[in-house]
């Protein structure tokens, strides 16, 4: 689980934007294999230095991300 | 994109349970790779009739969705 206040009120944990936030600049809201919750430009940035989940570090290439229709 | 009115806030587009309802019940909210949130139930019961998403008719099978941790 993230550190956000409302379950089920997406935002990223990296950048901390909301959803609206994430989708009004013209980012992607993605979700991982593993499940977790990213904005697209924080977890291109994060893949460029680590091919893991910044969230549970399990491996993590680009194949195994996919934007969230929500 | 759903018919929900808080972009953002998840639920099932089958069964309109909220986050919270599906949490609360033991349910999980689950991604498809085509990007398409649902409950587990619902597209558990969608899969034993069609192999597709639900949503944009993609084809889908138990290997192509993923618990979305949120
Ligand atoms: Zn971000
Ligand atoms: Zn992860
Ligand atoms: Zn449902
Ligand atoms: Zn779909």
């Amino acid at each position: 689980r993230t550190s956000r206040v409302t379950p089920g009120l997406i935002s990223c944990p990296i950048c901390l934007d909301l959803y609206s936030e994430i989708i009004e600049s013209g980012r992607l809201v993605v979700s991982t294999k593993c499940g977790h919750v990213f904005c697209s430009q924080c977890l291109r940035d994060s893949l460029t230095s680590s091919q893991t989940c910044p969230t549970c570090r399990k491996k993590l290439t680009r194949s195994m991300y996919h934007p969230l229709y929500i």
